[in-house]
């Protein structure tokens, strides 16, 4: 299997990809959904998400920031993603601090699908009710069985699990890609996890299946940041940000296939 | 007629301008504000709009994220403009998209007075009451009658009517301005559009009429955006937003006058 | 009395840092906590901030856009503050425009401890009862009685209080400091007075005393932009702001400790 052809097929179908998402970097991940070929619109009032939810290729939803106004406007957008049956693609931001997080997501993925949940590895596992180390919103796991959390989770919630770290993990209960490109540059601006959410958005809303698109989602963030922090003043954050845009907007079939160092097996 | 000495008023006067925007893209319009030589207060809680619109010298409108909150805040700021007749600047943002956000605009424009409205070809169309073609917030209209339209909405609104695209129009409804400046990375990252806003009421902050201000801040974020593209890195979207803000802040009247393409006629 | 060691501590410990911000700086608060070695943690929703609050090891209050969820979370998160004993630094950005604003924060100040009050010199005056000159969200004010306003401020809410100004000024009521670095490009940026808080909060988070880590704070700001206004493209402000971020990042005790120009003394 590989993951040949989504990055052309978002370029070309321009999904309309709903995210709901945090404050902190909804300006990141508005631009990095149209770097990667997709269109953003990122309403997050209750009253027309619903509306906008139906008009989209994908949902993301984020819950970084989880005010009222948004935790309706979710509701509203699964409901419309259920009924066009578009991938919604979840992330679980701070569930490891906040145990009250991990009730609100069970609740919601018991009234409504979701097909990938992308997380950090602390968050991950917290979902699969497995101990873990977390600090605030970031995982200090050290990621020794990422695999068996997110085979775990996958066959518990019956969806694609996505875990982030030095590996990233991500596997539909069966099959299972465990990805070795990234960059620990990506740790020292905040964003990058959710930037890595819009992105599998905005690929699931143009792949043939969302283990795929989730995948192709992380190889790419993955990528760009290797190639940002490669180019000059990438070691350093601020120009690291602007350069990851930058690279994600240049990737190409080639430059993914050429770099890619992913390892597929069966559970 | 020409816009000569509007940026000159804008850095001299220093224009506070009350926005209430999108939470996507409202640090662009902040800092585009301050590059423009204008003083921005991003002020949005509805108890103190009131108050903030009565010490500006504009107010700037963007619904992009329209949460309850921002609702009554606008009223509340319009109110404040309304009585110390202030320039306003409306953004409908995704009207086209969402036709209950047309409902609200009319509404609000029954209440207050409105001095410029500046969308996107697709949301001046559906305000006009015009058919077109809308992607989520995007027009992907092919802009062939956007004077007729614009026109239309400028004569039944009574103000300054702007749409942005490949040519940008703008007209009070007897007079139009085409400006043929501009490049196609401003469609790469989001808030182009917002910040385009932002920038015509830091000018009609300052300029002596709306149709003026509305003119010379399109002409200055076209030029800016034509110039930040030619730069190094400029046709990459990370490194051309912070170009952006560069050249908005590096313009000058004569750089203005030495590149503007813009073609008047009259109704 | 010196600050040396609090970014050492600041790096070895990476205090979290609870911080609830206006959302026009908000990404580039949580970035500037990454790159001077803080966790940064941005909620700002009521149901969950006493429970952020308890995990973190300082709590960063900004009130910038202070809508009615984070007036809610204010309370919460300076409850948990108060419990675990953690330094609160309070930023009280537009308390000059709107004087409701000082009534809001003589009241949240009555019912909790507050470490550091942190503002422009026209929010310090203001707080103290002094008459001074704000555009909007900015301080105009000269600056000369600056030492006297926070002094005053610092005993009557006994604490320590910060200006920041061409000459930033930090007191506990007994001891000033007085720091002469900085540029005037931190002003042609939205965000800077913000940023300054975030750092100030994490570097309290880490050191011995609030004075220390307020000192500390600023003159990592200050001397992190002369160095990005100094560097190439560092007079624009799109650059320059990309540049602090880079610099805040490569600061260290060697290069603080030689650039360093502050004046200390007793009341």
């Amino acid at each position: 299997m590989n993951v040949k052809g989504i990055l052309t097929a978002t370029r070309s179908k321009t999904p309309l990809v709903q995210a709901i998402t945090n404050y902190v970097t909804i300006n990141d991940c508005a631009n990095v959904l149209l770097a990667c070929g997709a269109s953003p619109a990122m309403c997050e009032v209750a009253r027309e998400a619903y509306d906008f939810s139906r008009l989209s290729a994908a949902v993301y939803c984020n819950i970084g920031t989880l005010t009222p106004e948004q935790r309706q406007a979710i509701q509203e957008a699964l409901r419309g993603a259920a009924e066009k049956e578009i991938p919604v693609v979840l992330d679980p931001v701070g569930c490891g601090a906040i145990p009250s997080r991990i009730d609100y997501l069970e609740e919601l993925r018991s009234q409504y699908p979701i097909q990938v949940v992308k997380g950090n590895l602390g968050e991950i596992k917290s979902l699969a009710g497995i101990e873990t180390q977390v600090r605030g919103v970031d995982s200090v796991d050290n990621g020794e069985d990422a695999v068996e959390a997110c085979v775990s989770l996958a066959q518990k919630w019956q969806c694609v699990v996505a875990a982030t770290g030095i590996q990233d993990v991500v596997t539909d209960g069966t099959q299972v890609a465990v990805i070795q490109n990234g960059t620990q540059m990506l740790t020292k601006i905040t964003g990058a996890g959710c930037m890595a959410g819009a992105v599998i958005a905005g690929f699931c809303g143009a792949a043939e299946n969302p283990f795929k698109g989730t995948v192709a989602g992380l190889l790419a963030m993955s990528l760009a940041g290797e190639k940002a922090a490669a180019g000059e003043g990438g070691q350093l954050p601020g120009t690291f940000k602007v350069k990851l845009i930058d690279e994600i907007h240049q990737l190409t079939e080639e430059s993914m296939a050429a770099s890619a160092n992913i390892r597929y097996f069966s559970v």
